[in-house]
């Protein structure tokens, strides 16, 4: 059995149950971004989610082991070509060097990581069209000198 | 005259007065994310915005229309290898499909706009190490059906 | 069930039934090329063109779920070969600095939105030889500034 | 005096004259959009028509005969960054596959012509947000088979 | 049935009939170029040069309807490795410019069709070896101004 | 004086001559395409038709041994965006396993040779428009087996 | 039955029998360059050859014509990365246009042939450590002047 | 002065001597294969042999300091254009796996090395046809185990 | 059975035997990065490593033999998204020129063989954060001159 | 003044200093990989590191604020052709997935950090041919769950 599989299994549940993300996120006490991430197999679940999320959605026992295990991130080498996805890519593409170049003035050199990161996806209503909120959060990391 | 020679003149005037980018986007009432990005060439400037930038920086007249001018926003097409920049590409590759479920489960079958979209940075400070903070906001788009 | 499956039930229920894309078009009132898109998987249906495109071509019930999510967009990412397609890329190719120039002339900075988007494609007869006449029509964006 | 030198002094007297493409292309009787093109050297003059915009411009005599060499088409090969850009490679992408069923429905096995060609840009009023619209027309060439 | 399918169909009735390419253009009285490039599903059959390979190697009947659908020409995007396909990528590589400048020079600004188009290839004896021979006619476009 | 520096005092030559490639050609005694490849430094020349073109349109003595020495021949590795010379390719893509299999089928395993070759191009008048003629010859090589 | 068929066949008995590739070699007098890439579908085989490979390793009769058909000879595009195989690719790099050079010296403008070519691999004893010694030879080919 | 302006140096004097590169290894009393590829900057002299190399084509003394150093070896990545650097990749490409297969027939595990390595080339007069022979030896290199 | 067929026995029997790396490696009395790459199939067994392991595995006869086989050592030839192994590619990349500069200070003009080479893991703690400490070493090898 | 012009002030006054890197890493107090790599533009120096490095090697005052700017890291995004750096990739590329099991079954779930690092290169003598030795160490960085 391995993350593919548990994953397969876990969007069966999910449209058998008619649960959305923010739903089976609730059920196991964590946001629905690294909940949808993890489901994909794109991070490791802790042992207590992991059992948290079997019994929300009557997951075989093996699956537990599995979705513990270390995932291999695998993403597109190349900019995908989905317009959901690719608008993310535009913005950091426009944006990369000016989140460095503030990030130095703010913090000194050295960069925000991406290991200790968490990431949250808003809804925010307005008249004039709502909008996507997306707010991310990562350590401080400073190069080291030797 | 062109906009990279305007950025020359910018980063040139900032180093001589000793400004930051926060500091200078006050100075035009604009934030440090848009500041940067259409000094580096990336957006163009509203006409007031343009010649606020060059009387707080001394720029020549001519440099005024240059910043007005639409910008050609060219940027890495491969993955950049600086760390501070790639661990964005990182975070992208890996919570990209996640951004497209949680914004379809929100909003419906659609897109945020990187067009009508705006980003701040903030520094968050924190005993166990400070933290880099972002915030996006895009407008949601939904696709045409004709 | 996939939208794979489902486009493949529609092709041979298509066959079959000797109907034209722009019969099935007729069928559930929408343009001809939104239909092919969607029925291809690339544009995702509201509920009633769903059951409306079923009923025309008995498709299952259970295919109407599956219309209706939202679609993945995986295009060719190095331009195609194919010589009816790559023709469209030569132009986009040749003239998107001139489409550039001239919406900029036109509207000011910013863009032809491709999800606010809509497309036809007319035969044009001509004694020198017919012609392919297409009309595309996207919302104009203008760029945020903040 | 090659075709870049000869744009050079083109973008250069029309900013002087503050011209924009839709008033030199009325100077020379063409349209915008093959006039912008020919500008930049991705399409060659007729002798009259280079001499037009010579005389419009004030270029000197030495440009006409560049102006009537064969261009040189070349443009990017990878996908390019520049949103308003990006956009048409996205329709192309997206909607490649359905132009070609749909003009085989039409016309037969074959293609629209790149070369027989012509466009058109629009500015559409529309209260809810003002399009872009894009006309093309290309003559269909039907394969040979021998 | 696709047009694999076909494909392996005819070259398994070949195989078996002991007949050469030349011998099945025979059959239906076209050209050997032409009848490979069209067995191999790069071009289609009009109805009646469809029947009589059907007849020629008895081919079931559905095999006529997919052997006349329009063609998907995919090609290897990258210069091919065998060395008798790559001999001919060289030629154009090194004379494509040569073309170019020679069909510019006879005829005007444009191109030779690759849609109107037939090839032939034959076997000159010679007594230093024999030298194979390639003719290719193309109809010339002119480029349309507008 | 390089090869480049070379092809530089041929185009200027021949622009103030108002020669054609063929002229030049006939200058020398060689073919139009030979000629044309030469010049652009693709081909050696060998002493006498150095001397002959050096003399045909004045060019310094210096300029015969240049145009003596061994090309290294590098052209575009990917495919070229020109359409003139795209179509080329085009046709090489798609016929080229047809070719690869008529040339065995006529001389058994080998290829043909792209060093000891020569082309042709010939414009050929049509009412219906008027055709690029190519011919192409070169030498058959076996496969050596050892 | 195909190629990659016929080389699993052989791998096959060769393992059975204990054999090596030089063992092999000698069974079918033919070198043991030459038989392992033949073997491996990347040269065609003789008639005579193929049927004294098929005897000595108990092919069926059928593998005979198989081995006889015209290789398509496909290798890695990109530069392989097993290290035995990586270290000809960096000799080829690095001395490539020395080889250029020295043959252009040795015998004037031209190539070695890779068609009309040969290939030993010797081991030669040396306390130093042992040594790999590759002899090649190719016809040399003047190119065509016409 | 760096490596490449000593190539400079080392071109325009040997042209200038008119010497070909045999000779100027016997001054050195070092292979051509080795001479030129120094020469060229891809590998570093020993100090006796770089003053030989300044003694005999008449070198500026800081030159020999240059030719020391070690070279960075940089070469196309891409595979070369040129016809008679092609082959040699399209030999490495066909023949690579069979190189690897018999030099761990004969030697065990393990690689060539291209940095313990020579190479010679020579001229076999033929009356078929002159043939280059080439002819490369490098220690073979067991992987550790550990 | 193939390398990846063992590679899979492993992975399987060291899961139900509940085994580290580690503790493989102390069976075998090897070092677990070696271990660890050979079960990957990227390095071959010495035959009594191979039968060690067999017996520690419990894997079949058959895999002895397997495990002996010189290793095709394939790897991904773009750059790796896992971030944990991205992050050597960063180091590399970044500190490959600081390398070479400090090897051929060291040594003289050469390379450091990944041949000869073993490379060790270690866990070292430290009150601010545990540290991962990787040792390598290999064998420097000078070029050879002839 | 930038990054790439103090670079070459160190180059030239190194050279002419007649130091190794060794030695100006003794003069500023900082290992050699370190100093390197910020020579080279690739980290940042910090103030006192700066001044005591413009004083060893008598840089121009305004070079030490230059030193202290933030990188900007840009690597070879293709695998390099140097042999010396090479190994390094392919090093990298065998053990990557190596290390990444060892780290995860040592540390569990996580990353060695590329920025809170440090690298040390050593000679170890040996009379079977001297080892490069190469120490590295960073800090075991686990991944965020939220």
């Amino acid at each position: 059995m391995t993350k593919e599989d548990v994953t397969m299994m876990i969007l069966s549940a999910k449209k058998q149950a008619g649960m959305t993300w923010e739903e089976i996120a609730e059920k196991i006490d964590m946001s629905p971004v690294w909940t949808h991430s993890a489901c994909m197999g794109m991070n490791g679940f802790p042992k207590d989610k992991a059992e948290a999320l079997a019994t929300a959605l009557a997951l075989p026992q093996e699956a537990v082991s599995v979705l513990e295990e270390p995932p291999t991130k695998v993403w597109e080498q190349s900019v995908p070509t989905d317009p959901c996805i690719y608008r993310f890519y535009e913005i950091v593409g426009v944006y990369g060097p000016t989140l460095k170049a503030l990030i130095e003035e703010k913090f000194g050199t050295g960069i925000m990581s991406a290991i200790d990161f968490d990431m949250q996806v808003h809804k925010v209503e307005n008249p004039k069209g709502d909008r996507v909120k997306i707010e991310m959060s990562g350590k401080f990391l400073a190069y080291n000198n030797w």
